[in-house]
């Protein structure tokens, strides 16, 4: 982990919160650019000002070596980083803060953790990176212990090593806690790199993204995480688990797939071996404007299922390509981006430039090549993964994406709701959904807020949908913001549910889309997976209320 | 289906048994080629010669309309198509014939059915094409009926329609009991294909399919059926389950997972929503041969890496190549197929033929092209799917392959065991578990048979890793067949589960892969699974003995 300091109550590190002269900056933006009524300037919390309730457990000499009950340990374990994590923490409320945290240094110690929790009835939520934007880490939603005798905070972190590398199938065996940056600096001694992505890289962890089915870098084919897992392993009340090391198999239904997206509620990954791959040398890259949304998504879909296979297709709605300042003409950007370790690249480029000319898009700039079949190549060599793409509007998008967290923070310092939303759905139910969350979503921020402002991208595309990401931004009434922020998501959640998308693709479930996994998924196979858990977690310890009521 | 009568104990249509001449060339052939001591000519039996355990239970007149406990329906319904199913039919042996089979025409019967045999303990083995080469479709292994009250095969064939296709998003609505013929022939009628061909094509239906996670047509990417479900729905003894229709989904573990593989022990599968694509006019293929083995598989290997998805990239061994005569030389034969219903592929296709010459393999004939911007394209236009890839050695690669199953019914009743196993496993892996694969395999062959043939092709690759495939053929003393037969399939099982491969790829745990699967899996998760069955199917009717204890 980075020594520099995280800040306790919003994204990443505290130094980055910005002076009041740039707040100020954002806030005549916000009221400029889209008509917010004049914002407060609210300042930050600090840590000596919050206080927490006693902890409820007493945690055995024999755990006392890892499991803290130090006031700090336990405020910076309260929240994920969704708005409304951000909002409690801004306001100093730390009331739901677990009553200890362990911080284990090996699989024996988690082992140990879960026998103890496991006999006290002890709630026990695993902690990876701490960035779930779902109440995917929260530890007690009630306040009221929901009949555990307390919860535990069980912070994966100190398991951040790259065990062992087998460069010949292209493959690592990484443990759950490293964070994104931690398996870049430990692969590149290899030469390799895992090339996952989420808007979290910086803090997230390999646990973390199986745990929750994260999406990352590539638009196309290697969506999410789970493309890249060969195995898991996962320590369970009910004993540790390994699955077998494969590139595939058909034996029964896939066991890293029932462990994919169990969000902690069967037990806590360790480790994994994933595909890695050496860095991609070919690239080519050019965003695509469109003035008509409709046409755009045509576009999209086409390239789609034309097998392309671009790492990047994603499609930006005029508002996003704005809020992003990709694009500050009106126009809807599509930011097309293929890579190779073996080959170049320009042809796939070009034959999706075609089809999004067909369609009446218009290239403002020329496509960007990096090789070393290119005599004036400019790739920059080796920069280690995350970052390394810095061309053209490709360029502008990515640092904005990375940047996107920390202006959260600043947002809900000047009393902005803002928040992102996510789905997949298919190309023909789409344009219904998209007209239906526009609506209802804008309705709810008028309703509550006066005004709002909504953008849309897609993130990855199949063959058969593309996934919509929407973001959101209101002015709230500071005091007030979660009041009205509730009937603004709800909003958002019924209209993606009533219009055949599902609650997430790539966010989880954790405690805030529950109500709405389960209008999506059938009863018996949660009954099922009920039943699962129970083989795992007989005393259902294991974050109790995330996914599964 | 089709009015042709099918063999009642061996593979596809019964009008395709050879005669006595054609047998007697395949015999010479063995003996020379193969060095297999003289076979005898046995003769196959007939059907009215069959006798049969009386039925054990008494079907209720309101399921009467569509369960039969007709002899010929039994004894039709009693086995799948592997090799012991073909010896014991071959032989008359059909005492493990199930007590009655139902053949319902909707899902309301199913449910009916699966209400009576929950009440009475009636064990219910999902039927589809009967292909499965696992003892998947089996009724009652020990013939002891082991405390059910009997046994019904519910053979779903008669749910054959495609009930509706979205080109738009390119998936199809198709009901479990289509056949690949009938959902090619309907798809037709739209322009789509679905473009999964197993072996068992012509007789093997989707449900089965995604209760076995086929593997098909594509070599990469798209490897089995997995790839191509969008949902599924099932009748289960609980409840009819129906998963939400998704491009893509992270919320929770993905219940589709759970429903492939499950192997007829959850429920019966009666639909799903599939991917679908036009059929694409762009083609390119060659061959390469390769005096090494060794250097084919790193070409192979380097190919898988390049993410070049091939649909074909398939390694044939030299006993392989021989066998299917694609190559008579000693050479190692790699087939490489691109197509694309969107763009020329010759690009991919020369790519991947450099590797491979970097490997030293070598092209015996110019690379073959078909697409729409070729002046002399070879295209023969709408072929409908299955069969269509003619061109050289993948060509004659192909035709072999849709053959092969006959030729198990002739070798059969020449008294030849013939089986096929397969496995996948990591690079670094592959090469010790190939050799102790042939090791011990050959070993066993040599001490139960006096010889014997193994053949290995790389059927599916993956970046980490090939699932290598094998056909063994030995000699059997006609009556001691399965005897003989058990220890070589033991051999072939324990050698691939110390090395670190899956039991199977692609074919299935069934009955004769559990004790391996057992090996395979972490007992934790099949708990879990058990749970999960037990939600599903509260008596434990569904299946039993395939895939758990």
């Amino acid at each position: 982990m980075s020594d520099r300091e995280l800040s306790f109550w919003g994204w990443g590190h505290a130094d980055r919160f910005p002076d009041d002269e740039e707040r100020r900056e954002l806030k005549t933006r916000l009221e400029g650019m889209l008509g917010f009524p004049e914002r407060p300037l609210l300042d930050p919390p600090t840590i000596d000002a919050v206080s927490i309730p006693d902890s409820r457990v007493r945690v055995p000499d024999r755990l006392s070596g890892f499991v803290s009950t130090a006031t700090e340990d336990r405020v910076r374990h309260t929240y994920g980083k969704a708005y409304r994590d951000l909002v409690r923490g801004f306001h100093g409320d730390f009331d739901a803060a677990p009553d200890a945290v362990a911080e284990p240094a090996d699989e024996a110690e988690i082992a140990a953790l879960l026998d103890w929790a496991t006999e006290e009835r002890v709630a026990v939520v695993p902690y990876g990176g701490g960035t779930s934007v779902v109440g995917g880490v929260e530890c007690d939603p009630d306040g009221d212990g929901s009949g555990y005798a307390g919860v535990v905070s069980l912070d994966v972190r100190a398991l951040d090593a790259v065990l062992e590398v087998d460069p010949h199938s292209r493959s690592a065996r990484i443990q759950a806690g490293a964070t994104g940056p931690e398996i870049r600096d430990q692969l590149a001694e290899h030469g390799l790199q895992l090339r996952h992505y989420p808007q979290s890289y910086e803090f997230s962890t390999l646990g973390g993204w199986i745990a929750t089915r994260a999406g990352g870098h590539f638009a196309t084919v290697y969506t999410r995480i789970d493309d890249f897992v060969e195995n898991v392993r996962m320590v369970t009340p009910a004993g540790t688990v390994e699955t077998r090391r494969l590139p595939g198999s058909g034996a029964g239904p896939d066991p890293d797939k029932l462990v994919l997206g169990s969000e902690g509620a069967f037990g806590v990954i360790t480790e994994a071996w994933m595909e890695v791959q050496p860095r991609p040398p070919y690239r080519a890259r050019a965003s695509v404007h469109f003035g008509d949304f409709e046409a755009a998504v045509d576009a999209t879909r086409e390239i789609a299922q034309a097998r392309l296979y671009p790492a990047n297709c994603r499609l930006l709605d005029r508002n996003e390509a704005m809020l992003n300042e990709v694009a500050m003409d009106g126009s809807h950007v599509l930011v097309l981006g293929f890579e190779s370790t073996d080959h170049p690249v320009e042809d796939g480029l070009a034959r999706a430039i075609a089809i999004a000319e067909d369609h009446g898009g218009d290239l403002p700039a020329e496509p960007s090549y990096e090789g070393p079949h290119l005599e004036d190549s400019d790739d920059a060599g080796e920069d280690g993964g995350a970052g390394d793409d810095r061309g053209g509007s490709e360029g502008d998008w990515r640092s904005a994406f990375f940047e996107a967290p920390y202006q959260f923070n600043t947002l809900v310092s000047l009393g902005v709701i803002v928040d992102t939303f996510e789905t997949a759905v298919t190309w023909d139910g789409f344009p219904a959904l998209h007209e239906a969350v526009t609506e209802r979503v804008t309705a709810a921020m008028d309703e509550q807020c006066g005004t709002g402002f909504l953008a849309c991208r897609f993130t990855h595309v199949y063959e058969d949908g593309p996934a919509p990401y929407y973001t959101l931004l209101a002015p709230a009434d500071p005091g007030r913001e979660l009041e009205q922020w509730r009937p603004i998501k709800a909003a958002a959640s019924d209209a993606i549910e009533e219009h055949g998308g599902t609650i997430t693709h790539h966010h989880a479930v954790g405690r805030v889309h529950r109500d709405w996994y389960e209008k999506e998924t059938p009863a018996e196979y949660r009954e099922a997976l009920r039943a699962a858990k129970e083989a795992f977690d007989p005393a259902g310890v294991m974050n109790p209320g995330a996914l599964l009521d």
